[in-house]
C-alpha cells in the first residue's frame, strides 16, 4: 500500500533540453557504489527473508540483479539470527553474482537486545554481505501492537560500528528509513555516528501507516494508524534535507517508481536509488518480472539523460531543475 | 456539524525524526496548568449545563476525566443562576476527584445583564471551580434570532475579574472564544482586561452558522447564517496571532480531533489543549466511550512525540516545524 | 449568467474580532455620497430602460430602494432619448422619494453617435438625475453581432462633462464599467476625463460574454464569445487597482451578493456598492422582493461590522485584512 | 491528442482596458516576417507530406493560407528526399500564392544520414520555400521503437547553414522543437549555430507521448511512453526563457488554441505563432473548414487587442500581464 502523501517528485521539473546533443545509445549509466560498479545507479532495498516465502522471493530478486549487474538487500535478519533453521531464506543470494549485497538489521534491536559487532558479522556472513543497512524504522514499531518502541540511546551504535570495522572488516554501513525519511537533524546524528551512507526512504511510496491501516480490523486501531497516513517526509524533501549535511553517499528511496523519478532524485542530490514495493510485485511472480521492472526502470533513467541533454550520472548531478512551492516550503522549517 | 472553513492544522507539517532516539514507554506528556497536574495537555471545554440530558452528559465526562486526571469544563452557567432547580445539572461534577474544573459565563451578560464579581462567585461555588472561563461570542449571539449582541463596553469586565480576585479568591480566568478564534487586537484587550488565559477556539471545528444553517427552516434565516459558514480565523492562525502578543497561558481549541492537531498546536505555541464537539458525541453514550476518545488522542500525542523525538511537553513547544502558505497567508495581516 | 471567473473577494479575509466590542444594535452603516445621505452604502446600478416590461422593474426597484432610502440607476438611456414613446419606462423613478437618481449614457455613443452636453441633459432631465453614469463596455459592444466598437478618442469626454457642468449643473459623473472592470491605466485617463466617480463594475458577476455564449445558437458564435468567459479584471482586484491612482468616491460592482462581499469592497477601498443582477431576478417578482434582496445585503453588512469591531464605515475603511495570494497576483502587473 | 500538462498560458493574464480607446475595425494586425508581409501573425507549422492523404492536406491548407495571406510549413521533407515520387505531396503548396512557404527538415538527420546544405537547396527546390525550418524532436525519436536517437554533434549544423547561405541563398532558418520546447540553454545554442529564429512548439498542445500511448497496444511500451506524457516546458514557459537569450525571431506555438493564447504569446514576447493540430483536424474535411479555423483566431486576436486598448501588434508587444506563480516557477531554474 502506498502513501497518498507525495514523494513530492511531481514538484520537481527537469529542463528538456530540445537540442539534446547527445547519442541516446552512448548514454553510460553506470555508477560506482561502494567501490563496486553498478550497471545502474540502482539497487533493490530490503525486502524479506525469515519465513517459507522469502526464500523464492530473495532468489528472483537476486538472478534478476545478477543479469543487470545491480545491488539488492536482504529483509530484516534478525529472524536468521534468532534462528538458524531460517538463514537460507537469505543465504540463497550467495548462488549468484551480485555486485552489491546488503544486509539489514534493526537498529532498535542493538538497543532493545543488546546486540553488538558480533551480531553484525553473524548478518555479514549469512549473505556474505558488502554492505549493512541499519533500518530505523519508529513509526512502524509504534504502529504495531507489539512494536518495539524503545529507540533512546541510539549513539550505542557508533560504539558497534567503529568495533565491527576495526575487529572484522570496513564495509560501508547504511542508515536506512523504511518509508518516512530522515530529517537534516538525522542525517547529522547518522553522521556523528559513522554512517557512511544514509538511505532516506521518505515518505511517498510504501506506507507502514496504510499497511496496519488495512490490516487490522478493530476500528480502535484503524483509527489509531489512520491518524499517521499523512506522517512522515517527503522523499524529495528529504534529500534535499539530508544533502546539505551529511557528506557521505545519499541513496534516493521511497516511492521511487520510475526512472523519471531516478533522474529527479538524481539531479536533486543522490547517488543511487533503492526501489522495494514494485520490486515485490514482480518478485512474487518470477526472476524475468523482476528484470522488466528494472530494465523498464534503466530505459527511463537513460531517455532522461538524453531528454537532458547529459551523457553521464556526473552531468546528470549538475542539471538544472525547478523546485515548485509544495517542495520549497519544506526547506523552510523554522524552530 | 463542523466548519468547512479549515483549521489550517492541515498547513502544519511536524518534523519526523526518523532515529527518534525516545522511548516511548517512558514519554511524559503531564503538564501543570494553573497549578493543577494534569496527566495530558487536554481538557473537555465548556459543552452544557441547565437542561435535562445536561446532567447525565456532565456525569459522563467527569467520570472519565477523573479518571484520566484532566480537566473539564461546564456550559454557560447562566441557566443555573437564573434558576436554582438547575444547579444540579452542573454541580454534579463535584461528586468526581477532578483535577481543574472551570465554570463558564458570557461575557455579553456582564454587559446586558449588568452582572458582577457575585455573579462569578455563584458560577464559582456551584461547581467548586477552579478556573473561570468568560465565554466570546459574537457570531453566535448575531446569528439566533433572539441573541444578545450589545459587546459594547466590554472593558468592565477589567472591574469585574480585579474586584473578584480582591473580595473572593485568586482563581485564573480564561477568555474563551466558542469557535472562531480571538485575533491579535483581541489579545491585547484581553490582557489589558486582566485575563490569565486565552482559549482560542479557532475555526474549522464547531461552527455556529453552521448549527443555524440547518437547524433553521425559513430561507431567509438560512442565507443569513449561510453567509458565516466561512467566516472567522483558523485554530492554528489564532494561535500564531495570539501567541506574539499574549503572555499568560493559551489553550488551543476548535477543532482539534487527534494527538497530531494536538501536537501541532503545543509546537506553534499553546500550553494545553481543548476539545468539545467529539466528547459530546461520546459522552451522549457513556463515561466508557469518553475515556475511549481521550484516550486516544493521548496515544496519538505520545505517539507524535516520539515521532518527532521530544520526551516531554517543554520539548515539543521547541520542536521543529513547516507553515505552509495558506497559513502564512494570515500572518500577513494588512491595514 | 455569471462569471465562472471569481470577483476574488474570496481571496480577501476580513478578521474576525473575538471581542466585538460593539453594540449591533448601534452600528452606524449610513454613508453620505456626492452629498446625499444613503441608509447604506448600497445602489442598484444599471439595469434596464426602453422596452415594455422595462418601466414595471424600474418601478418595483423604485419602490423598494425609495423605503430603504438607497440609490439607483437606470438602465442606458439611449433608447429614450432616441424614441421619446419609451421615456416613462425610465421616468417612472419621478415618482418615488429616492435620495440618489443615476442617469446612464453610454460612453461610445459620444463617439459614434456624436452626442453632446445637450444629449446629458436630455438624459438628466427624463429621471431628474442627481448623477449621471457613463458605461463603458467593449467587450460587449464587440462580442455582439452589431455592437458599436469605436471606442477611439475617449478623451472627447472631457470637453462633454465640463461643458455640462458649466452650462448646465455641477452634478457627478461616474465612469462605469458593465463586467469587465478597469485597470490602473483606465483610472488614470477616466481622472483626466474629469470623472468624479468609478464603479468598477469587475468581473466574477453578470457577464456579458457568457449571456451571448448562452444565447446564440451558432457554433461559431458561440465558440468566439466563449473565449472571453475567463476576460476581466476580477471586481477585488480592479478595487486595488483603480483606488491607489483615483482620487475620488470608488463604487465597487460587479459580483457583490452579500454584505459580507459589501465589507470586503469597502475594508479595502470602495466608498460604497452596487449590484444588478439579484436585484433584476428579484425585480421581475415585486418591489417586496427587492426589498428583501437588499434588506439581506444589509443586515448581513452591519453584521459584519458588529464581527470586525467596527461602529461604522469610516472605522470599516480602516480595518485589517488579508490579501492571498491569488488575488496579490493582480498587484504585480509587468510592462 | 493534447498533453494534459498545460501551455501555462491560464497563467498569464492581460490586463482588460475598461476604456480600451481603440476602434476596433482599424486595428492592424498584420506583421512583416522574414521581410514579408503576413496579414496576421500567423502560421501553419509543419504537418505532413509524403503519404497518400498528405497531398489533399496540404492543399487544403495552401489554398487557406492563401486566401489569409499567412505562412506555412509542409511536414518532413524526409520521404520527398529520399523517394521523388512523393515530391507533389509537398510541391502542390507552389500552386498557391502565399506570402510565407517554410520548408521542412530533421536535425538528427544530417547527423544520421550526413546531410548537407545539398539536401537542403532539394527541400527549398522542392516547395520553392521562403525559409527553412530544422526540426529538433529528440522526445519523438526516443519514443518511438525505431526513432533516431543520436543528436551528438548537433553544432555541425553551424557549418551546413553558413555553406547554404553563402552557396545558395539567404533565407532564414527556423530551429524548430515539436511539441516540448526548447531551454534557455537550447537557445543560446541555436543563436551559436547561427539559426534567425526558434519555434518554441513547447508543451500542452500536441504530445508525441501521448500520440505513442494510444497507438501502441503491448502494455510495456505503454507504460514507457506513459511516463513522458508530463515531460516537456510548457509553452508559455519556453518563450519567457528563450526570448532572454535569443535576439532573433521567436514563434510561439505548441497549444495555441485561440486568439487570446496569440496575443498572450505576443505580450511576453513572441513575433508570430504558429498553429498544428486544431488545422490539420480541419484540413482532413476542406479548405473552407481551415480557413474558418484561422478566421476564428484571427478575430478573436483583434477583438483582444481591442480590449487591451492596443491598435497594432508592436503595441500589444508593450502591453502589461500577470505571470501567475505556476508559471513564475519556471523562471526560477536551480543549478
Ligand atoms: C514488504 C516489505 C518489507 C520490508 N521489509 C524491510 C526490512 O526488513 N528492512 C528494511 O530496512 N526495510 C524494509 N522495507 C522497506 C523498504 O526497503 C523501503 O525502504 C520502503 O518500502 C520504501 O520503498 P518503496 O516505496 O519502493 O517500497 C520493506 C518494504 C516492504 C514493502
Ligand atoms: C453543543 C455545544 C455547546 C457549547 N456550549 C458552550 C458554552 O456554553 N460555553 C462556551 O464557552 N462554549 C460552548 N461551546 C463551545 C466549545 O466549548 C468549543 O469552544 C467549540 O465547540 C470548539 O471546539 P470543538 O471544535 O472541539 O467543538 C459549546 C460547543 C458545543 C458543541
Ligand atoms: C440585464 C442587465 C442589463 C444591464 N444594463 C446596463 C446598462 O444599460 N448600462 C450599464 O451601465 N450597465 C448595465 N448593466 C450592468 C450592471 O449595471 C452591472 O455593472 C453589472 O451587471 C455587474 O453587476 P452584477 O454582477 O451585480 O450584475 C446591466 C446588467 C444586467 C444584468
Ligand atoms: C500530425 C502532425 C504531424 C507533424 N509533423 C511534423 C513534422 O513533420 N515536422 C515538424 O517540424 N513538426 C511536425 N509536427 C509538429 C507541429 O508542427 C507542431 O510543432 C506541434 O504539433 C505543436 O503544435 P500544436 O499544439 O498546434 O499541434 C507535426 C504535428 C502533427 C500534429
Amino acid at each position: 500500500m502506498e502513501y497518498r502523501k507525495s514523494t513530492l517528485f511531481n514538484a520537481i521539473e527537469l529542463i528538456h533540453r530540445g537540442v539534446s546533443n547527445c547519442n541516446l545509445k552512448d548514454i553510460d549509466i553506470t555508477i560506482d557504489l561502494f567501490g563496486k560498479k553498478l550497471n545502474a545507479p540502482l539497487i533493490v532495498t530490503a525486502i524479506t527473508g525469515g519465513h517459507p516465502k522469502a526464500k523464492e522471493i530473495n532468489r528472483n530478486i537476486a538472478k534478476a540483479v545478477e543479469e543487470l549487474n545491480l545491488g539488492m538487500g536482504v529483509g530484516s535478519q534478525r529472524a536468521g539470527i534468532l534462528d538458524s533453521s531460517v538463514v537460507d531464506t537469505y543465504a540463497v543470494v550467495r548462488d549468484y553474482d551480485i555486485p552489491l549485497v546488503i544486509g539489514n538489521l534493526g537498529a532498535v534491536n542493538f538497543i532493545v537486545d543488546r546486540w553488538d559487532e558480533e551480531t553484525v558479522e553473524s548478518a555479514v556472513e549469512m549473505i556474505d554481505a558488502d554492505a549493512m543497512a541499519i533500518h530505523f524504522n519508529p513509526l512502524q514499531e509504534a504502529i504495531q501492537p507489539e512494536g518495539d518502541t524503545n529507540f533512546k540511546d541510539i549513539h550505542i551504535l557508533k560504539d558497534v560500528i567503529s568495533k565491527y570495522k576495526k575487529m572484522y572488516r570496513n564495509i560501508p554501513f547504511i542508515a536506512k528509513q523504511v518509508g518516512e525519511g530522515f530529517s537534516k537533524e538525522d542525517a547529522i546524528i547518522l553522521k556523528e555516528i559513522g554512517f557512511d551512507a544514509i538511505d532516506v526512504a521518505g515518505s511517498g511510496g510504501t506506507s507502514w501507516a496504510m499497511v496496519e491501516y488495512y490490516r487490522i480490523k478493530e476500528r480502535e486501531f484503524r483509527e489509531f494508524s489512520g491518524r499517521f497516513l499523512e506522517w512522515g517526509i517527503p522523499t524529495a524533501a528529504s534529500l534535499l534535507l539530508v544533502k546539505n549535511v551529511f557528506p557521505g553517499i545519499i541513496i534516493a528511496s521511497g516511492g521511487i517508481r520510475s526512472g523519471v523519478d531516478m533522474a529527479k532524485s538524481i539531479a536533486i542530490g543522490a547517488h543511487c536509488c533503492g526501489v522495494a514495493l514494485p520490486v515485490l510485485k514482480a518478485a512474487l511472480k518470477d526472476a524475468r518480472e523482476v528484470v522488466k521492472v528494472l530494465e523498464r526502470m534503466i530505459k527511463e533513467l537513460k531517455t532522461t539523460l538524453f531528454l537532458v541533454g547529459c551523457e553521464n550520472i556526473e552531468e546528470l548531478r549538475k542539471t538544472k531543475y525547478i523546485i515548485k512551492s509544495e517542495l520549497r516550503e519544506w526547506l523552510n522549517i523554522k524552530d
